[in-house]
């Protein structure tokens, strides 16, 4: 058994190692990765088209992030390769959709913007009055595993949490007071007063959220995403920052990304923009070495891998 | 029976209101209130030395904070007069908390002060790298209310939550995970990666963080105040960032306060500085409303009051 890496990094520890059945290839290249792929049954973080098709006995595609755009599901599915994703960034994805919420609810970017020409205010009453999320609705549009985080910690701040998923039939925590199907959107929309937009990106999620459905929300709602750049529309959201409709936005993800430096979101100052790093953190880091280390002994072991993908829906 | 209100905010309901044994009269300024002193039974909202020497007939008076130094405690005591304060900003407070811990963590004050000159970054490795609450260390110094809604808040997030409070004999809730007295301090200090001073503002509390205290805690410890200006000592503080101890302050309360314009506090990028804003909330303003109305017809018919304020301890 042959298993390409790219890096080092996620070497499995010594016991997986020393398995007589095992054995590992690092490429740290495309160009190694196709001049090694003829005996490799299984990858981590290398997926191209030219890489599977030089790959002839490939049964096992790991990668290292959650978001799976890019991969060509199609290929994989004709050749019956099992693609597993990452799903190790739940918990600081959600610390960071946290940040954004309690920014913008306690006015901070208000704040540290006027800090640069006046410290400390000398009137309060140009900064408007800070809110608190206790007994605000926050809607969770797409409640996969970093939603399911998001929604933990909301709950503690006495939020009440709607959420829409795909597949309803599987339960929700107590946490997640309501979940609707996809289809429930426009009936959603209205009741929301924060919006997380966590879907994948797919074919069916781009312009999930333009100007229609901003006209259904609530005025004065809250929208954040830190999924992929361009479900939200940029367009329909600077009309409806221009129209107030939206009181706020969190982005750690754009269309286009990265953001120009002379794009109009950098002028709002109640839209908080992260350059695409709510992924980022040591422990993540840590947590999906143990995932990709579980899934090459589970693979080795012939158990069933964790994070697959289903390539027909794409996530 | 005469209350005296500062303004008509607080004014009761009509229930309240048509009640035979109460009349409300409102002092919009100090002279107003020592003016009509004389026969009123209760304050809200005044409590200077002048007006209680001249309110001879003053059984209690109300606070609009929960900060109560600059109250003439002895005057009170020997008086007899019950002192309340408001005890309506936790939800509000422990969310402004949580903001602060989220956004240093995540590294966001950095990566919006570096947005002034470079929007979205060329090179990832300038900014730290963001790290999450799960499994983190959050000692709360002086456990109140404000201190257990942050407690609940930042449980959610997986954090091991240990406080100290005065009173250990009070239970506290299933999420804190240890409760020691505040003389415990010291043992205290070293095990924590978060550290939320709430102490209330009293002759024990000034400089209760100092140099000797900085130097028990872990290096890369954060360290929050939304209290008072002076429990923490400032220059201690501005040591302990220069050395490296302190990975990143929020401060909501400076000493000096308002913080001067060219303080060195306001240049240090790991440092979130908020004018005193984190008892603002509309909602805040609606239970404190609440809180006096409740604590007026408690008055009135001779029941036990909230938020009663020891005036030997000060709180």
């Amino acid at each position: 058994m042959k298993l390409l890496l790219r890096t080092v990094d996620f070497r499995p520890n010594n016991r997986l190692r020393e398995m007589d059945s095992a054995q590992f290839v690092v490429a740290p290249s495309m160009e190694d990765a196709i001049r090694l792929a003829g005996d490799v049954d299984a990858a981590i973080d290398y997926y191209s088209p030219a890489f599977i098709d030089a790959a002839a006995k490939l049964r096992w595609v790991q990668t290292l992030s959650t978001g799976v755009n890019g991969v060509p599901f199609d290929l994989l599915r004709e050749r019956g390769i099992v693609l597993t994703n990452a799903g190790a960034y739940g918990p600081n994805m959600a610390d960071h959709a946290m940040a954004f919420m309690l920014m913008l609810s306690r006015r901070i970017p208000q704040i540290l913007r006027r800090q640069a020409t006046e410290r400390w205010p000398r009137q309060d009453k140009e900064v408007p009055d800070p809110g608190e999320l206790d007994g605000q609705t926050l809607l969770i549009i797409g409640l996969g595993g970093i939603g399911l985080e998001t929604a933990k910690r909301a709950a503690a701040f006495g939020m009440h949490i709607i959420a829409t998923r795909r597949h309803v039939d599987r339960t929700a925590p107590d946490f997640v007071d309501e979940l609707h199907p996809a289809e429930a959107l426009d009936d959603l929309l209205p009741r929301a007063d924060w919006i997380n937009v966590s879907v994948p990106y797919t074919a069916e999620t781009v312009d999930l959220i333009g100007d229609r459905e901003f006209g259904l929300m609530r005025p004065g709602v809250h929208i954040l995403c830190l999924a992929r750049g361009g479900i939200i529309n940029t367009n329909a959201l600077l009309r409806a920052l221009d129209s107030g409709r939206v009181a706020g936005a969190g982005l750690d993800v754009t269309d286009p990304e990265p953001l120009p430096d002379d794009h109009p979101l950098w002028d709002y100052p109640n839209v908080i923009i992260t350059p695409h790093t709510s992924g980022q953190a040591e422990t993540a880091h840590r947590r999906l070495g143990e995932l990709v280390t579980d899934n090459l002994r589970r693979f080795l072991q012939d158990q069933p891998l964790r994070n697959i993908v289903d390539l027909t829906l794409k996530y």
